[in-house]
């Protein structure tokens, strides 16, 4: 379907024609610019630095067409079951549905339970911030311990390095979520159980990792506080759909705050996943502000045409510089010290989104599907891999991510610099602005040690504010961009079983030791193992 | 020369007849594990799942002796000029250099200088501790700020977290790298100036963003504490070459900690850049043991024979993988929350390292080079992007890394998980047994969403403890598995021209920021502008 199609074809001819000079094109072209972004009044896109010009624009929206990307989008957004693997609805976008449209699924519209939710979550939070809520010895909370993994984690904990200015005054949000007993050691030695309140989230109430945590967190709370029912009820929320389980955990089943079937793990940020965590940590009305920003990229998601729809085209360009520029990672740089973990979020919804080899037929894809996705903030990348990203052999897409605005000014330090005039910020941006001009022009210079060969392609992101609309702007836009892929490679890019045979073996393994701890001579501990795992298990527990 | 061996045509022949099938391998050979692994008595290095086989390994071997492999490991550590286009030596190992071996340069032994510092910054830290030395106000130091990036910055940092239980008690270490004010502002919130001592680290105490992290902090403790010029010696220390400028900073020179050329940035966190820190931060004791462990591997890699040399074999294996299999990308998977910022150092030792496109003669290679390298901690990673590695279109080789002891015991708490008797560590290492075949053999289903194609390869390193032995035999690790790729590609490994370009360009923007606080309508600011950059710029300096 996807190689099959004309647009396919004529991509690939484009691609052979194609002689990159992106110095040429600009110089050429002084239009460029303005006809290769999308300018609106939250970000400005701007994609002239890559490798296409209008006739490999105008395919990729043909590809568009071929594909049906505008009905597979409004079919996601109406609640058609198009995560067909497991027979569910992708409803992300109804978490965020600020105007209410009625979304329907199994003949029922789901924005009256996602209203009480949201409500429940801001009554709850409102109650602790007012100190109606307290712990058991009566203190205030001052400390959120969010225990998940996943996307029970990487999404909350990005969105709340990026709020970090608008939390409430005094209070800490900590995530653990390494069944590493060190994450749960460190992150809570020097505070206090008795201010603390733990949200175990897990939509199952049974990932390993994070009911090994929720039991450690627990007994951490009985020995510092003690081991009541009641003040375990006071200390423990959950966020999950797992009613008896939560209940046979000790948390009272009015503190747990649910979600549904439809809502992925990666794609749950905005579910009571983030909602419970973030509504504690900086207010509801914060939190709101990312449904804000989320919601306004659906909108334009779902209603600008293809040719000015942003997450289209960075979608459709991924598929060009992975499917025809042979392009399969990609570096996301954050020219933002407070969205360091953007990336590592990108990282899971892009991977284990299009981490695929089979399409929505049940048929091995003979193409190149997701791409590897990685990135640290700018400017601290620029001292690390950036050698790589200007003179490497492989050529990587950047995507560079700015903001008018910083969080802090530092203004009047200013003044102090060698240089004299410009802030911590300006600095950052003269950074921002220079690196896409060094991939995209390089220079050429006869010393091949410090020849900069160029035509290596970037998108640059522009947005005004770091605050909690912007990261729920970006949050979506990861989001919409990967379901594009997937819309156009037709996969399925809401299903995970990749994950599910090294959980098999987790368990087998688990199976093993608890008999070695019974028994060490036992022979069933090795029995079946391969050689190199017999002896690294043997090492592991022997020694 | 790496292309034109006979090694390299045997293993391109030998890659076309190859039939990766790991598990028909490992029932054939029982001994597979035995023979494809090297058990030391500090760590086991498994490669028996690399899609090798013993034809493989041999012509891999040659390939070593064809490229000189010895005589430039040799060369390295005795101090020759190896980094020819800086015309330097490449001596991180005279830094751990513990049997002080001497170690020539221009004709004179670099040793009793290297021994020199260490001595000063044992007695410094020492003062520290003692509270001999301590801030203006007479408080003692609780905190360390440690100003740098990059390579000032990585290795550090990945030690300090790695090292993080043996911090004397009380003692904090913190990392300011990025020019964005926020990371200095997070920070430095909640904590007090007149008991930090400041850190600059910067070879030539000019780097743009420290030295601008560095003027903010002095007008943070300015602000705080006072603006004498006693309250700034006490105050501030700095690691650099650059005497002039760090008296001309207001530092007192006596405390400022040398190292010389011979110690790229990437490399020195066995230098003073780590040394000065780390010891205030552990102890000279512990960082003593980081260089032992790293002493360990430098021995180990000088003498042993190619056979049985880990980094030898692991960057052999890498090239196995980039330039035979194809596969450019490899993820690193440390099995200890600990170890969580260790991906992101070896991200910077290896791209900046091999991320190049000329070799030593300085023509163009006509192969490909350094891998992208990324990672998270196990098992959070699982939860992330693993399903793109179990079940993606593209492969991608993994290091899996793990340890038999834990941290921290956590054992009271077994009991009470739901499977009840496994510790938390028990759980992590569970995953750590189980990934590595989950992708090695994977496991057929007819039902292709939930296939496993297997023959995904992987290297398993386990360790015995998480202490600052072992931080510092992986520190090592990288640093030669990474030399060993640049020696048998025959690139310079040690430079790193690649982010001259972006610097030239930061400069000239930050020039024309400057005439546009002057005058905004100077029409010199954006003249000479790209379409796209003109917008951006004007985006950012007039909206």
């Amino acid at each position: 379907m996807f190689t099959g199609s004309s647009s396919y074809k004529k991509l690939l001819s484009l691609k052979k024609k194609l002689k990159p000079s992106l110095k040429k094109w600009f110089d050429d072209d002084k239009e460029r610019a303005a006809s290769l972004s999308v300018a609106t009044d939250r970000m400005i896109y701007d994609f002239s630095r890559q490798l296409i010009n209008d006739g490999v624009l105008n395919a990729l929206m043909e590809l568009a067409e071929d594909s049906k990307l505008k009905d597979k989008i409004k079919s996601m957004f109406s609640g058609k079951k198009i995560n067909v693997t497991e027979n569910r609805a992708v409803l992300h976008t109804a978490l965020r549905n600020l105007s209410d449209r009625p979304v329907i699924v199994d003949g029922k519209d789901v924005m009256p339970d996602v209203n009480a939710v949201l409500a429940k979550i801001k009554k709850f939070s409102d109650e602790v911030s007012s100190g109606v809520r307290r712990g058991a010895t009566g203190k205030e909370f001052k400390n959120i311990l969010a225990i998940g993994i996943g996307g029970s984690y990487l999404g909350p904990e990005y969105l709340a390095e990026a709020c970090k200015p608008y939390a409430k005054p005094g209070m800490n949000l900590i995530f653990v979520a390494n069944v590493d007993g060190t994450d749960f050691v460190r992150k809570t030695r020097g505070i206090y159980a008795d201010e603390t309140l733990v949200i175990v989230i897990s939509k199952t109430f049974t990932t390993a990792e994070t009911m090994k945590n929720a039991e450690t967190a627990k007994q951490w709370v009985i020995k510092n506080v003690g081991s009541s029912p009641e003040v375990i009820r006071k200390h423990f929320i959950a966020v999950s759909t797992a009613k008896e389980k939560v209940e046979a955990f000790g948390i009272d089943p009015d503190n747990m705050f649910g979600f549904w079937d439809w809502v992925g793990g990666r794609f749950s940020a905005t579910s009571a996943v983030g909602a419970a965590p973030l509504s504690l940590y900086i207010g509801f009305d914060n939190f709101h502000k990312i449904l804000e920003g989320a919601n306004w990229l659906d909108e334009h998601f779902l209603n600008q045409p293809l040719e000015s729809n942003i997450p289209v085209i960075a979608g459709l360009i991924d598929i060009w510089n992975i499917n025809f520029m042979g392009y399969n990672t990609r570096a996301i740089l954050p020219y933002s010290q407070a969205w360091h973990r953007y990336p590592a979020h990108c990282q899971q919804v892009e991977m284990e989104s299009n981490g695929k080899s089979v399409d929505m037929d049940g048929k091995p894809v003979k193409f190149d599907t997701g791409e590897v996705v990685f990135g640290e903030p700018g400017t601290n990348g620029q001292h690390s891999f950036y050698q790589l990203l200007h003179q490497g052999t492989q050529v990587i897409p950047c995507d560079f991510i700015g903001f008018k605005k910083p969080q802090y000014a530092l203004t009047d330090n200013a003044r102090l610099t060698t240089d004299n005039s410009l802030s911590h910020h300006e600095e950052l941006m003269t950074n921002f602005f220079a690196q896409p001009d060094a991939l995209a022009f390089g220079k050429a210079d006869k010393y091949l040690p410090k020849n900069f060969p160029g035509d290596r392609p970037s998108n640059v992101f522009l947005l005004n504010e770091q605050g909690p609309f912007e990261a729920g702007v970006l949050l979506a836009l990861v989001e919409h961009r990967t379901a594009v892929k997937g819309f156009i490679w037709n996969i399925n890019s809401f299903d995970q079983f990749g994950v599910e045979l090294g959980k098999v073996l987790g368990v087998d393994m688990r199976r093993r030791i608890a008999l070695y701890k019974k028994d060490p001579s036992d022979p069933k501990v090795f029995e079946g193992l391969n050689s190199s795992t017999a002896v690294l298990l043997k090492k592991f527990l022997k020694d």
